[in-house]
């Protein structure tokens, strides 16, 4: 699962959305201009196929305020506006564990503000987290390649610090000291449960 | 947690959307014409506020064609259109528990017919279940004021039987036999987690 095929042919193979592959080809993993989304997306098609996890990405909440109805055609909405999610973007199962984590990117090299999270989002992910549940971040740097996977714990923690003075932002060493960095790969491209899974295993041993 | 409150009065001030509430107060808890969904949103907000489990509704996801950029004000989607859901309408966690389910009424006195799910929703439940999660059907039959829990295993086997000959609808019968009556109460509204906290336990008598 870890191959890292040298021109990438069969990666190009199995995407679904056909648009970027000329460009992929010739890509290498971490560089392919693919959105964090994007990515995560197919991650998760590949743990879905491969029966590892079922993990989706939540639709878009959308306020509807116009729907016209045509005859012997589908509803059109012709009025509705975004509205701001109540929870994280990510959520499903994964070795009997509820997963539920966030995915943000920031153009910055060495730190990550923390007002890419809304505090009902880190509130939601606090609550699962105390019911037993996996809840992180997929923190990408982009001008850096780098994707981290930072584990609920450490999240809630900077989280804080902000209201006791700290810095409205984890710093990047901050992240890469206490996060787990996600090395791109062919399928799936961001393996983060490699991480989940050392998360777990830890936790374990915590109990042990 | 299941006082039956007999005018409904607290009820009436919990309720985040007011307009129906003057038809509330006089109605009694499984006959007040509020949709199933309407019903059951509510009651996991009594779950999520008193930290007993962590459920959503996933937003209806949304094919979006046009979008209008106003200066100086929200973005307006112009044109759009309604998926198909991919997955099921609601997952969370529970006691550790990942649950995903799907609410589903109909208006028959004596079966519930199966063309209500989609081939992918069961799917999408039987690889949750694969994974340890807990996956079920809550049913309500208009007309009986009955709502039940049927169990992932139960209803997998109703769909699959489809396929070998069988009736395409399950009987009330067999769903009563099968499934958990959960009893509409003051709060939660759709005391559902009582049925699933009973499937928990008897998962765990088979392992001892």
């Amino acid at each position: 699962m870890t191959i890292n095929y040298p021109n990438g042919q069969s990666f190009h193979d199995t995407r679904s959305n056909g648009k970027k592959s000329a460009r992929l080809t010739t890509a290498n993993y971490a560089d392919r201009g693919m959105s964090l989304e994007a990515e995560i997306n197919q991650s998760n098609q590949f743990y879905r196929e491969h029966q590892i996890a079922v993990v989706h990405k939540k639709p878009t909440p959308i306020q509807i305020v116009n729907v016209d109805y045509p005859k012997r055609s589908a509803a059109v909405i012709k009025e509705a506006y975004f509205k701001q999610a109540s929870t994280t973007d990510y959520n499903g199962i994964f070795a009997g564990y509820y997963l539920d984590f966030d995915a943000k990117e920031t153009t910055n090299l060495h730190s990550f503000p923390l007002a890419n999270f809304h505090e009902h989002q880190i509130d939601h992910m606090e609550s699962c987290y105390q019911m037993g549940g996996i809840c992180f971040a997929l923190i990408r740097f982009v001008k850096r390649n780098e994707i981290y996977l930072l584990n609920g714990p450490d999240l809630f923690h900077f989280w804080e610090r902000q209201f006791h003075g700290g810095r409205k932002s984890i710093t990047q060493a901050e992240i890469a000291n206490h996060g787990y960095l996600i090395r791109p790969q062919l399928n799936p491209l961001i393996p983060y449960l490699d991480a989940v899974q050392i998360i777990i295993d830890k936790s374990k041993g915590d109990l042990e």
